[in-house]
């Protein structure tokens, strides 16, 4: 046969297989990626956000995803969510990596049958008041940041349309962080929704001349471009500064923690480290940062969520890179956009136990929080002691399960509630995991590591049981921590653990 | 039921839906990333190509992918393909983004049967002579750049084991192209290989501690590492620097063509640019470089393999920043390694046609080369006039495609041989996508582009016929372009077009 260009093509070429001949090409390929066909000259920037809905094709039913970096400052899913309530849509599952206070509309959309899904690895606020109190129709999944990854790259949570919230894009898509009235710097989790949605749709209040530079998310990837007025609330996005703690009982921790690290003989060249941005996590930062530079150790990485103190130690050659999947601060942001040594890191290189090797199994030493510690060691990042749901996952469990030393900072008691508990209320965290608890009261090394009880011993530091702890704790208790769980409640969302299982259930509470 | 952290766990959550109970996890997702599942702890350095080979499933029919930018300097695909053979595997697929002379020994193991099919977008040498004698099994299947990103992408060309050549690497698969005794600065072709394969191999002379900063390719992508004696000759890699012409005849014709993109109106703020890294196309870029800094013109951004010639241009502020899939020369390594607007640009990124829209589309002016030209504008970029093999598309029709000029720049006649003839004896560029076509005896105008061909004459730029072109060509031609194809010989090649249809075929060939 002779194709539209009048060449002679054999019937064997183009009969037998599923080549066509030219001309007649199909965007019809087995994967997304066929259906979308951008051609030189389409545009992409659409007028409003109920426009990308439709042009993305939104019905009921569908998996709307969206990611925390703009945290407590964010407007896009409240936006977003309102455009979709104005088109009639209903019965929608959203997949926000995380929910914070500001999205207390997203309770209405709940309440009146908009959203009826949720999958997200973190929940604190209205929201998570509103799934505890049951009003989600169906069972909240709490994920990990890396097992959202995992199931996003899987296929186990398909994505329909990834909305960006884009501090800085073009009109082709190609979106950064590190400029703009809201910027946040890394948009690594982001990362991972962009590269596996149906559709996905940028949202920014900065459209900059083509092409954005630096782009962490690039136009390959992006469908459309709505410009709106702001996308987020400068003042809540980062902190001015983290703060290191300045109570001498979280100080004590810190100074005991930074001393297991080095009595677990991981401060030598090469030591890879990371923590949060509370405060006692910060005052192990500093303390470990003093005993690098006095004994001249160096580092190889530090990661996770960025803050000034971790850029601190960057700078000071502590480290030799940073691996960041969000900025936490305007010091953060700032390395970011000005050291290619502070390199972006999506939630999948971070934290997903499916590709072949997450950073978090690099990890020498992780600091993590708890909500409660239990005598196996689990860890409850996800409830109060009173079943109600505050937080989650987030990167506990996946750096816990990395981590050579996984370490938990907390005090006996929050106010008179106690932590360290016979069995915690929800399990995050599984105990197999988790290597050490630090407390003002002493601390705790798991079973399972005699190896590092030795080795914390040797070096003069006490070591007392996980059961000693609990007493303690329960000794200065009060009786506050009344349970609100209704008897017989249903589940309203279930905890899963970062490969996928269901590590634990949550129950229905009352009302507050 | 219980789950193994002894949670009670309703049998309606891990009862009726695909969700197992904790302690129970399976590696067995519905993609290749849940069948890797690195853990903390595991190493990923192999001793030698052949323990790769085998830890990766390699299978008699299995497909290995290698990538270009070591040019004729590349070991790697050789010392594979040598360790393939004395596993005894035979009938490999083998999808290399170009071969070159370097390749030779390739044509042994094609006609011993351990490689029996080829997909790529360029070869020349003793393979493509092989090929076009017939020695290889299969017809070989010559893709555009962004076609083969596209196949990729879509499944079409599903890759089992990708071979990425690391100028440097750590121990857990982080790979940059900026250091190392054999650095080659992008790494944009195998970007889309490591990302699809199913399994990812580093082959790295040049071991650095972890992590290795500023990774292309980053350790989530990549199953092993391999380290060898040298993945390349330096000298063979890049040239020391990409030359101007200094003959009479290609300096007019590049005058000309620089002529025409300002006539085009196409030399305005926003500019953006493409070039080979042949004598003429350099001399293009240098003239459309001195007119844009007389006129004070701020381009957008240069794409393309990278040279010299682009970083002086970007670094003369002419652009605001370079989309680089590979560097051709050590400046432009120089600089991909020390300025962040010297991007990295993936082969998907480029050009593949079936994502939400490749760097192509944005280009305004392109310039190609051709072997052909014939009068329907057509390019034969793929085969000699005689039907030997000599290259492909590349990026040719990729560029073609998306760019608002595509300027195709050549002298009438290589030798004695016309270039701009009746019909092309292989099709690799549809003329639908080629605007112009510029020689040392004039410029041609597609009719397809009346406006443009208004513009130039109002510029008082002279335009011929594309008929007066072949007959200025056949005029002074000898008759040395006898056909070296074989009477009825069978199809040994076909050309694809980037969207996957086929084009063109190339039939045997006598042996030289």
């Amino acid at each position: 046969m002779r194709n539209a260009l009048g060449r002679e093509i054999p019937s064997d070429i183009v009969g037998n297989t599923s080549l066509r001949p030219y001309g007649e090409a199909t965007c019809d390929g087995p994967e997304r990626s066929a259906s979308r066909c951008v051609v030189s000259g389409a545009a992409k920037l659409l007028p409003d956000l109920k426009t990308a809905l439709r042009e993305a094709g939104a019905r009921n039913g569908s998996t709307l995803s969206f990611h925390h970096h703009l945290r407590n400052g964010d407007h896009v899913l409240n936006m977003v969510l309102d455009a979709a309530a104005e088109l009639g849509l209903t019965d929608l599952r959203i997949a926000p990596s995380s929910i914070f206070p500001v999205h207390a509309k997203l309770v209405e959309h709940i309440q009146r049958g908009v959203v009826s899904s949720i999958y997200t690895a973190y929940v604190v606020g209205p929201v998570a008041a509103a799934i505890g109190a049951g009003d989600l129709r169906d069972v909240a999944v709490l994920q990990t940041h890396g097992g959202r990854a995992r199931a996003i790259e899987s296929g186990e949570l398909a994505i329909d349309i990834a909305f960006i919230a884009a501090p800085t894009a073009d009109d082709y898509g190609n979106v950064n962080g590190i400029d703009g009235p809201s910027a946040c710097g890394s948009l690594g989790y982001a990362l991972v929704d962009a590269r596996h949605a149906r559709r996905v749709v940028a949202v920014t209040d900065h459209l900059v001349p083509y092409p954005a530079r630096r782009a962490d998310i690039t136009q390959d990837l992006v469908d459309m471009v709505v410009v709106v007025e702001s996308i987020g609330d400068a003042a809540q996005i980062v902190s001015g500064t983290t703060r290191i703690t300045d109570d001498p009982i979280g100080l004590e921790i810190a100074a005991t923690t930074a001393k297991v690290i080095e009595a677990a003989n991981l401060l030598v060249d090469g030591f890879s480290f990371q923590t949060g941005a509370g405060g006692i996590s910060l005052a192990v930062a500093k303390f470990v940062g003093e005993r690098m530079r006095s004994a001249g150790i160096c580092g190889s990485f530090a990661a996770g969520g960025v803050t000034a103190m971790t850029v601190q130690m960057l700078e000071a050659g502590l480290f030799s890179c940073i691996f960041d999947v969000q900025c936490f601060d305007l010091e953060a942001i700032r390395s970011y956009r000005e050291n290619a040594d502070h390199q972006c890191m999506s939630a999948s290189l971070y934290a997903n136990p499916w590709n072949a090797g997450a950073i978090v199994n690099r990890l020498d030493a992780m600091i993590l929080g708890a909500t409660e510690v239990d005598l196996d060691f689990n860890v409850n990042v996800t409830t109060r002691s009173n079943g109600s749901i505050t937080g989650g996952s987030g990167g506990h469990s996946d750096t816990a399960a990395g981590a050579k030393a996984a370490i938990v900072t907390t005090r006996l008691r929050a106010g008179l509630v106690p932590k360290i508990v016979e069995r915690v209320t929800t399990a995050t965290t599984p105990g197999t995991t988790v290597d050490v608890v630090v407390t003002e009261a002493g601390l705790a090394v798991n079973p399972g590591r005699p190896d590092l009880k030795d080795r914390l011993i040797a070096a003069g530091i006490p070591v007392v049981s996980i059961e000693r702890l609990r007493d303690f704790a329960a000794a200065g208790s009060g009786s506050c921590c009344e349970t609100r769980l209704i008897d017989d409640g249903r589940v309203v969302a279930l905890q899963q653990y970062r490969d996928g299982t269901v590590i634990d259930v949550i129950r229905q509470t009352r009302r507050q």
